[in-house]
């Protein structure tokens, strides 16, 4: 089986132009297939901002009104997936830019199942390999925006890491998948304070370990927040996907020769 | 060799949500490959203008800075171009949406031969042909917007008129490629005010006639404004395309079979 990366990069490299630059060089260069999956960034915000349309939260979680809907579809689908696709082109990568309706290669339905109102926010249904598999017969990489579609017309707004974990763990049957997610930190870190702590290598047992009390009493040894990721890396590990990198973009040959970052895996 | 139609449609189209509904219905159900390209119709000048951002003109032509090469990204590329992709596949039509950057499908260079300064205005180079008939492998149509870029990492903003000849051009070798463009009026009018004028076919010596002098002394036979129109689809059935037809894009069926708009072939 072919190696496949499938790497999802966040805001804090999309917003600062020389960290993206310098990281599609470094992605550009990765030998065998890669899946750029890229959140939003400040962009959507502020272009939200200027143009007067208000952020709704509830309970802390954003919501997408058909307002906040039309402005991710530009600034994801088409400011950032188009630029980044212009930026590996010229780096001698051919790449398509695609959105989840593109080849219905992600397909999706408006979230229901709750008790809030989230607007068009997409509950991924089903993960087209065949697409993905045949795109790889003319490009070497394909980025994703984190914008889906219900095959009934309408587009939906849909988290990104969701998107890279649920791709890595459909193209596990056929590729050796390293689905890697890009991260403000080092890492994980043992101690959230110290960028020095960061955990090399996590397996099931040792995570195991990880989110048991403290012998003291206190809550988990690592930091609570990390625990939805590691929680969503270890069913992806559970499905396919052979190991998991938790790090710094702009370390991306290091996460990959694991000299950098934490790799997760199952054994 | 299969038929390929290249249908190229406008703003009175895209900005129209129920002209734009029906069309696409009647375009998923065309039998054969497509492409389509799309213009950007109003919704682009509409942000450029909430956002403050004004639109410069010289000459009358538009001139795309950098503020509105990103306005012209995120609604050609972004929200129209993914939103014709979502209907395609809620019509059964399975469709991927590209720009000139994705897969090197339309290679440009930033116009400078001119004393005009348009900015990041793109002329073509080259049509990635082998990729146009890879992406039919797996789709049966393909949307593009007119945004194309240098290979060396510069969106560029496209005439899609442009756009639509190049590709029907370039694929002219591999399919029998109809072009046909889309407008707001009946086909090409022997009488401009006249919507009953249209002239049902046009051949290269009926268009030098239509061209020459009104035998009292007057302009042409036709419209002046339409003889670019008409001078570039003469150079694109001397290029290896079949047919270009010209009219409504709402009677679609119709120009396909020969029963509304105007038709101009070589012979």
């Amino acid at each position: 089986m072919d190696d496949l990366y499938v790497i999802k990069i966040g805001g804090n490299i999309i917003d600062d132009e020389k960290k993206l630059s310098s990281f599609l060089q470094t992605f550009a260069q990765l030998k065998g297939k890669k899946i750029l999956v890229h959140g939003g960034g400040k962009l959507a915000t502020k272009l939200g901002e200027t143009l007067g349309i208000e952020q709704k939260l509830v309970d802390g979680r954003r919501i997408t009104d058909a307002e906040t809907l039309k402005i991710v579809t530009m600034v994801y689908a088409g400011y950032i997936n188009k630029n980044i696709v212009a930026q590996l082109q010229a780096n001698g990568c051919n790449t398509i830019g695609i959105s989840g309706a593109d080849g219905n290669a992600i397909q999706a339905h408006k979230r229901t199942n709750s008790s809030i109102d989230y607007g068009f926010a997409g509950d991924i249904d089903k993960v087209n390999t065949v697409f993905f598999k045949q795109l790889f017969d003319k490009v070497s990489a394909v980025v994703v925006a984190p914008i889906t579609h219900d095959k009934k017309g309408q587009l939906l707004n849909t988290n990104a890491d969701t998107i890279a974990q649920e791709i890595a763990k459909a193209l596990g049957a056929h590729f050796n998948v390293q689905l890697i997610y890009s991260f403000e930190k080092n890492g994980v870190l043992l101690d959230v304070n110290d960028e020095n702590s960061v955990i090399k290598r996590i397996n099931k047992n040792y995570y195991e370990e990880l989110k048991s009390p403290l012998p003291g009493g206190g809550g988990a040894r690592i930091f609570a927040g990390m625990i939805p990721k590691l929680d969503n890396a270890f069913t992806a590990l559970n499905n396919g996907v052979k190991k998991v990198i938790i790090g710094k973009a702009e370390e991306l040959n290091d996460l990959i020769i694991g000299t950098k970052g934490t790799s997760l895996t199952n054994e």
